[in-house]
């Protein structure tokens, strides 16, 4: 995404996401005149915030419980108790957390962080990003500087594809949560091509070419498409549901991930339906499904979902106080 | 163990463990005049691999099907195929690793190495380690300078107690075999003092009034009392199954291992009583199975394995080729 130069065969874009989750909670129930809902915090301070970030905000869409935003780098959801931010190429996302909670206590009435996730995969080329980014250890080395009780993961292959997880040992919580991300790697250069402008006119072009739009039919969907390519979307689904989608397309460094929040029993549909219309060479999967989520099944049972045409390479399963956690690394069968 | 200095209250030592665990085979069926069993390699040639890792034998005990060596720094275990070797403080177990495949060819008809697991916890002060072992990074590259195809892994959490694993991607095994490893850390001072000089006469006395021998009552026993503390002790349980015991008793450092690949259909029992005999203040539980194993339920269900006073704080699984694995850390319940 933002890509600046022309040279579309040689430039590197580091695709690879940062990605923050933070939900608030209040210590006590003693009365506040403030309210209860980050969607009160005005743009222009998440404009400032996100200067912090190196990033800006590009486009805005909103239903009853969700506001969404796409990103130069990325997206940023707000909904009335929960943030998420996700940030590509060299942005420094992390900078962002002390002021976040900050604006937080500021304008609304939550007191307290009832839960942190930070995650990414690893880099493609560590050496280009800036601080606290160069490695996980600096990362989860800032998070532990402002949150107690944080636990650094890495799920996966250490010397391979890995993917890892800061986060809190978990406060009780009592409701029902899950997110799916799938991280492509190794694209399609013919299907990466429609999300380049010299193939698609507009970004509803692409994105109906591609065949995004059919994953979430009923989505409202706010896409974009960058010069001279890249493309991302925020779907969203009724209620406090989102899906996104970004893509790097270049050959030489191509990235596309898929996340949404949207409850599944089953993940089978979804995460074929995503694989493809993108058709990875290989593709990281992580579920998380709160003990309350109809998801908790699917993240138990991930060895039985079968992916045609793709393999499971590796399988690792986390069990958190009030999550549970899969990663699973899928790759194309040798045809 | 192998503790040189009298200032038992103030002086460091490091328990933990580099395991290190090859399996070898045949490339082909092809005919050759050597034996296809490690055993025929003499001792003295152990010596002198051993000289790379910074250790000596101390005594040796064998059954039918397996030769157990205590070393001035834990244990070695050698039987047909099956190589093990555990080593402790700042010795270094992975300079020995390509004179192990030197010697096993010079002597044995094996020629391929079949599967490799290479683990430890994090150190407790790993400044202290000389190279290779500075870090699982360093570990894990020489790994791969040596193997193809290995993956590393990292089990639990990264700021706090973690486990790294280093092993091949799998071949088809056609095995049962399954490894339990607890690592203990915060003991009972009053349970380690037993393995002190002070306090016991001889090893025979530590293994006994510890309850050691109680584990696997049949087994026999070769135990080592150092000076002046430290205990270690291999016990061989008929066919080719062992246990092993590795105690650093000083209270600023304490550090005590249990492995056994003895077969269990559920492993409440075994951790119950190691847990009991040396009430550890947490403890890392690592339990492998291949699919043929009987322990191959017990490593899905672990969630469901009680040690009474103790609680699960970790859990993760890795679904490997031809095993797989669990990781849990257990700390003591708040009274």
């Amino acid at each position: 995404m933002n890509e600046s130069s022309d040279d579309f065969q040689t430039d590197f874009f580091e695709g690879t996401e940062k990605l923050l989750e933070v939900w608030f909670g209040t210590r006590s129930s003693s009365e506040c005149h403030k309210k209860y809902d980050l969607r009160i915090i005005p743009r222009t301070t998440w404009e400032t915030m996100l200067k912090l970030v190196k990033c800006e905000i590009i486009s805005q869409l909103s239903n009853d419980e969700l506001d969404s935003y796409v990103l130069s780098e990325s997206s940023m959801f707000i909904s009335r108790d929960r943030f998420i931010l996700k940030t590509c190429g060299t942005t420094t996302l992390l900078r962002c957390v002390n002021a976040l909670l900050y604006i937080v206590t500021q304008y609304t009435g939550f007191d307290k962080v009832r839960d942190v996730f930070y995650s990414r995969k690893n880099y493609m080329r560590p050496e280009l990003q800036d601080k606290p980014h160069s490695s996980f250890e600096e990362e989860a080395g800032l998070l532990d500087s402002i949150f107690k009780d944080g636990n650094a993961y890495c799920l996966g292959s250490i010397n391979r594809d890995c993917w890892y997880l800061y986060t809190l040992q978990g406060h009780h919580i009592n409701r029902a949560d899950q997110t799916l991300e799938l991280i492509m790697l190794e694209l399609d250069p013919k299907i990466m091509s429609i999300f380049t402008q010299a193939e698609s006119g507009s970004a509803l072009e692409a994105t109906r070419k591609s065949g995004i739009d059919t994953i979430y039919p009923g989505a409202k969907i706010d896409d974009f498409l960058f010069s001279p390519c890249g493309y991302s979307m925020n779907g969203l689904i009724k209620g406090d549901y989102y899906e996104t989608i970004h893509i790097t397309p270049e050959p030489q460094c191509s990235y596309v991930s898929f996340e949404t929040n949207f409850p599944h029993e089953k993940y089978e549909q979804v995460i074929s339906d995503v694989i493809r219309i993108f058709r990875p060479g290989k593709c990281v999967a992580t579920l998380f499904a709160s003990k309350e989520s109809v998801a908790s099944k699917a993240v138990r049972h991930f060895d039985d979902l079968v992916v045609v045409g793709y393999q499971q390479e590796e399988l690792q399963m986390c069990r958190f106080k009030e999550y549970d956690l899969t990663f699973a690394l899928f790759a194309k069968a040798p045809s």
